[in-house]
């Protein structure tokens, strides 16, 4: 059976995430119904990873075998032409049978962004965490290269999740002026634990708004202890930018 | 009765345009009603102008008189806590009792977005129209250059919709390239014609394409013939930006 790997951009408002489940809309449901609907037989699609309920990506990837054979481009169109507006399939290409999203995925990238003014937006709402009082953007961007490196997160995974390591090694991370009214954290890792991003990400606003300092920071995840970090960000402010692989198996972003 | 001018932001997304109507829920009566939950009146707001179903807006301007006296940043908080997400008053100020939102109104700017590239967007989708095909941005430009000046509209006119004058001065009309995958027409005027601005766009596109000139763009404006131009763009991808008055009731955008 032929193996296509799909790069994906979705709105995840409406979803549960995008791992399948038995009473929730899921993003990858929606791509495999769409996906039996073209081949007329079930297809079971592997994920980079998932998404939790609410966050969005721009350059989720996901593999599967086709019980035929049909050009790339056809499955582009065809998926497209299926799926729901807030699915959108912007690349598919051959794969060798042995490809795995998941297993092979070598980085991701995340980017959260924050609308940092004393008034809420009602364009783009669903894609920023609001922020009203002003963030120290310096300070955040001091503790965020306390994040590059070989370290364990163990401070920044959600509780109840406990992984049987958590190290892993951020080899990006930066925290930027999108425009006058948004701040953009984007990370790059080799792996990441559940809520890693959004806890990070919550932690460093309370360095932005002084509850601590950058210092404090490197010492909230020395500690590993998911007690001394902040709040979990909200998931709507989150995006999955992108995976990388091999560069035999790499797709590069079509925007 | 003390006057209060409010500048507001709304998705228009989820709504049949400004103007309240019998049997459609608009951004006028969403706000009226949350005005008289405030204030335990019925209160009449006086809307700069309407925009159609689907249009959005960054700095819509609407006016009220208020059956008793609160700061305006008792509004601003107020309204804000009552009215949905896609509906958020930007700022509050008492204007004298004369303030008339539209027929004191001296310009207004409108900006229309556009995505190009050959696949559509899940993210934003609801904030620009996607035009797959390339657009020549620089014969766009040259179009849209015919636009200034003190000129006969009546071509970008909705049909039915006659006025007594369509002559209108446009002091500034620019297309631009927002970012990698997006374009942007912003144009200022004194007034404007019914959907004067997406007409525009359906025939700037048309040039854009190569189906007609940035000459032919002149001589359809001149021939006075909604016949000649082109489709009107779809609703989703305007904005009203800004409103602007006389100095002494103008506000600045809190962006």
């Amino acid at each position: 059976m032929p193996a296509y790997k799909l790069t994906i951009e979705y709105d995840g408002t409406n979803y549960h995430g995008w791992q399948r489940q038995a009473n929730a809309r899921t993003i990858q449901e929606t791509i495999e119904n769409a996906l039996a609907k073209m081949v007329k037989k079930p297809v079971r699609l592997t994920g980079s990873g998932r998404t939790d309920a609410g966050v969005h990506a721009l350059g989720q990837v996901a593999g599967f075998n086709a019980p035929l054979t049909l050009p790339p481009r056809a499955f582009v169109a065809g998926l497209n032409s299926l799926l729901p507006d807030d699915i959108v399939i912007h690349s598919c290409q051959t794969v060798p049978d042995h490809f795995h999203a998941q297993y092979d995925a070598k980085m991701k990238t995340y980017r959260y962004r924050i609308l940092n003014r004393p008034v809420a937006a009602a364009i783009g709402r669903q894609y920023a965490w609001h922020v009203p009082r002003p963030l120290d953007l310096q300070a955040m961007q001091q503790a965020a290269g306390h994040l590059l490196g070989t370290l364990d997160f163990k401070s920044f995974e959600a509780s109840g999740s406990p992984r049987s390591h958590t190290t892993r090694t951020v080899s990006k991370a930066r925290i930027y002026r999108e425009n006058e009214a948004h701040l953009a954290f984007e990370i790059t890792a080799n792996g990441f634990l559940r809520f890693m991003v959004r806890n990070i990400v919550g932690t460093l606003v309370d360095v932005g708004l002084g509850k601590t300092t950058a210092a404090d920071f490197e010492q909230i995840r020395l500690s590993a202890d998911r007690g001394a970090a902040g709040d979990t960000a909200p998931a709507h402010g989150l995006f999955l930018v992108a995976v990388n692989y091999d560069a035999s198996v790499d797709t590069p972003l079509s925007r």
